[in-house]
């Protein structure tokens, strides 16, 4: 296994869970932002569902090794409420992540000298922070009952690091360059 | 909640972290395939990713209720060797789905008379049967160093049944007309 350590190998599957079923609900709630009329906020859930799917196959590949099953717990938000209220269950999701689980999954890494893994915790805490301002401000539009104001969204392919608009000429969390953004 | 019963309603938490996870990780493995030129793998591993995305999404939504989060416990493959071994996760994962997990969920739900549950798992558990026959057969052409043979792949978007080269004219679990169905 390329994670020599049980903690940090845990940390690496449950992050990987909640990131593969973050992924899935932000595209979920996209087909309902889009329904309710705000198609900027359906665009602004899909380009970070990609986000989070760059961090679950980062997650997944620090794990990589052998074929094999696991049992896999992990934290997710649920809800088929109004667009107002799906901002919410993202928002409280992204600040868990960015509050309590990655500081603590990226500490445990640095503690037990897994560099695979703390490179992988470092990319996704930096980028859900990102994530929980701008879910805020869809929110303060959604509960103005506008749609949030944007061009498009630009997603880094290595760390997920998401910006509104336009992307920057290197990336300011792994540097990857302009070029490589994903637009959305 | 749109579940009443508690086991049921922990069995669809479970099945959305499962389908989830698995979504994910055949992207992952879709990439791998494409790099080691089985284009065709790639494409069937994307295909049933979709079909993945829909198990979740059904699951999710019977669900539904209130923005609340929960704790998740699910099984998951793991990898990242060459696509022959990725197949092997790919298939064990599906026949646990089919043998066990699938067809316990479908009888608690009946038992316990969640009728959209029950659905839920129906869809899922047709679904999966197909793709275990598929990733056997991509498997036996891999392990010859062999692509497998096939045009298109087409997706049902209500649950999830899966068909290569050409869609039927009703669909045979959900009974959707064949202009429905996702080509990949
Ligand atoms: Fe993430
Ligand atoms: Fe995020
Ligand atoms: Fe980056
Ligand atoms: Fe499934
Ligand atoms: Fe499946
Ligand atoms: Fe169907």
């Amino acid at each position: 296994m390329a994670v020599k350590n049980a903690m940090t190998s845990e940390f690496l599957h449950s992050a990987y869970g909640g990131e593969s079923m973050a992924h899935m609900r932000y595209l979920t709630w996209a087909t309902m932002a889009e329904k309710e009329g705000f198609p900027n906020i359906a665009k602004l859930f899909i380009a970070i569902a990609y986000a989070e799917q760059v961090h679950a196959n980062n997650h997944f590949n620090v794990i990589a090794g052998e074929t094999q099953g696991a049992t896999v717990t992990a934290g997710a938000e649920f809800g088929t409420g109004k667009t107002v209220d799906n901002l919410q269950g993202a928002i409280d999701g992204e600040l868990h992540e960015v509050e309590q689980m990655y500081p603590v999954y990226l500490n445990t890494a640095q503690f037990q000298e897994e560099k695979g893994a703390e490179r992988s915790f470092h990319y996704a805490l930096e980028a859900e922070k990102i994530h929980a301002d701008l879910f805020k401000k869809a929110q303060d539009c959604a509960r103005e009952g506008k749609d949030i104001e944007l061009t498009n969204v630009y997603i880094c392919p290595i760390c997920g690091h998401t910006i509104l608009d336009e992307a920057p000429d290197k990336c300011p969390v792994c540097g990857v360059k302009k070029e490589m953004y994903k637009e959305f």
